[in-house]
């Protein structure tokens, strides 16, 4: 598919200015337009500003508040649960990231589970605010079900990423982002859009066989959690994933398991919802709660380059270090352009005539 | 291979009189018997009795301290580094998994990092001693390395595992106890012993080859991180081990990655290494930091309930909840007795007779 280049400049301004056309402040706006931008920087395209008209039409579903009453409902020293007052993800997450910072600044360790929320965008966004301030930043989101536990052909859990963002010294921050199952649903629409067989291993059919076609989720097939299948600990990816949905919604009081709302606004919310929207949870530890920061990067740096120069099986360059890739997009696309597709290029205008904002 | 069955009584006896005659105080040896022991209980028969002549080994190499003296060396409200001195890791994992509950009873959580252990047993046994306080209990630890990174042919990581346990209301807890690997060691051992092949994806030779040979490792092969292969998500599994060894060696002062000590007292130690004996990591979060924990154990089954009654693939007959496998096995060997292979026997029966203690 024809692809076109745009700046990050050009993009942010476009997605600030709808932002604020359905009602949000210039703050929350910039901060919604960053988070949701960072993904298509770090080579995440699928949780981008290709979504952009999706969150604009959760608010038109009026299942987003562009006005959001955010606040902490309960908390201790190191602990606090925030009420996203169904504001957007974007806006929350980092809300509820700072007010882990300041615990970790006060207490050594902040951590902070989120009801009442909606979609995020990516993990590592979040996870990465801790960096700058020499603290460990984790971040993980439940979201609506389309992955099938181990032996189940019923979906109950979604994708639920976790990130986990480490400091380093000389050496680029190590930053661990991942979908809990075998591959996250973005890869499997880029197989959906080109009509490609999906690898076996990654989703079942609506009985719970091992299916390669990319559309098998429409007639009520399911994405696999990580390892795929039980001798190659499926149950381990399942653990995973219902871990995050127990931090991000049972601790919070957010909807969990199958009753999670949809992202698409088309398709019906749950009925007898436990709880109060998206749930996320979010941990800062700062890392001189532990050691000095300056020996901790020293022994980072080790680590990173001991591993970065392992000898590697023929026909790899190198061992990666998580975070790697999507660094090195960030470079190129800060430099060189952020690629859309023709689609999305499309979609972006439309919004633009909707609501008189120029796009380019 | 033929089996005894021991009550877990017997075997507690035999064991805390084993660890006393290395030197460890009566409260000490009665702690690690507990600890290893619950192993065998729970059906993790490879870290169990079956490895107390190993631990007795260690001791005699002088890599275990029987009479150390655990403190912490650094702490914040929420956070401790605790160094163990070198003690047996079933002694010193009890002694952090405590600091941290304290100090979750005092700020909401607490996080232990520990460095100069030794192997702690299984991390089920330390993560669950959170759950009699209403707390969510959280333990990890680095290993030898024994898995190769995505890419990579060289052995820099342990199997690492993870066990978070959650307390729940009627239902018995989720307890995911899992090696961020396809497969944890002890299950290679057993098809090892069986000279059975392998599933690929569990294991890599020598140049990075799948391979189905349970004997790859001693040809300089490795155990491959959850996934498997780059495909089908081994990026993520490598990731999740690396977080464990950061999180359990560098921010404590432990050995990490390819320098972590082996627990064969034969195996020599690895050159330079640049930190304090063995790495874990634990956390505690009390319930209650977060939401009163009547509501959240509601909750919690209500989510049990609904995983549990799935529907479920053919031939299967339900959705297990993390932690189900384990809690049965105890239920039954409680019971009737724990069964030991008759090689473990004549080893405990050796052991005895050096130490002048009566096996049975």
């Amino acid at each position: 598919m024809p692809e076109q280049l745009f700046s990050y400049q050009q993009l942010a301004g476009f997605v600030t200015a709808i932002f604020q056309k359905i009602g949000c402040s210039a703050t929350d706006a910039a901060i919604a337009a960053e988070t949701l931008l960072s993904a298509d920087l770090r080579g995440v395209d699928s949780h981008g500003v290709a979504r952009l008209s999706g969150y604009v039409r959760l608010w038109e579903a009026k299942r987003v508040n562009a006005t959001p009453h955010i606040k902490i409902v309960h908390e201790t020293p190191s602990t606090a649960v925030v009420d996203g007052d169904s504001g957007l993800g974007l806006v929350v997450a980092p809300y509820a990231m700072q007010v882990a910072i300041e615990k970790a600044k006060n207490v050594g360790t902040g951590w902070v589970s989120v009801c009442h929320s909606n979609h995020f965008g990516i993990a590592g966004y979040h996870a990465m605010m801790a960096l700058p301030h020499d603290m460990i930043g984790i971040a993980m989101t439940n979201a609506s079900a389309l992955v099938a536990p181990t032996f189940s052909v019923e979906r109950l859990l979604g994708t639920n990423p976790i990130c986990v963002a480490i400091p380093a010294g000389e050496e680029p921050a190590f930053v661990a982002d991942l979908a809990t199952t075998t591959a996250a649903n973005g890869k499997l629409e880029i197989l959906q859009r080109k009509s490609l067989p999906a690898p076996l291993g990654w989703i079942q059919d609506k009985d719970g066989h091992s299916s390669t076609n990319p559309h098998e989720l429409k007639g009520g097939g399911a994405l696999l959690p990580l390892g795929g299948d039980r001798e190659h600990g499926s149950h381990k990816g399942y653990a995973l994933g219902a871990v995050v949905d127990i931090f991000s919604a049972i601790l919070s009081g957010a909807n969990y398991g199958p009753w999670v709302p949809p992202f698409p606004a088309y398709v019906p919310m749950p009925e007898n919802m436990p709880g109060k929207g998206i749930g996320h949870f979010f941990g800062v530890m700062r890392i001189d709660a532990f050691r000095p920061a300056a020996d901790f990067k020293l022994h980072m740096d080790q680590w990173i380059r001991r591993f970065r120069s392992a000898k590697t099986v023929e026909g790899e360059e190198r061992v990666l270090i998580p975070g790697d890739p999507e660094r090195e997009a960030e470079k190129e696309r800060r430099q060189h352009g952020i690629p859309l597709l023709s689609a999305v290029v499309k979609d972006l205008k439309d919004l633009g005539e909707r609501f008189g904002v120029a796009f380019m």
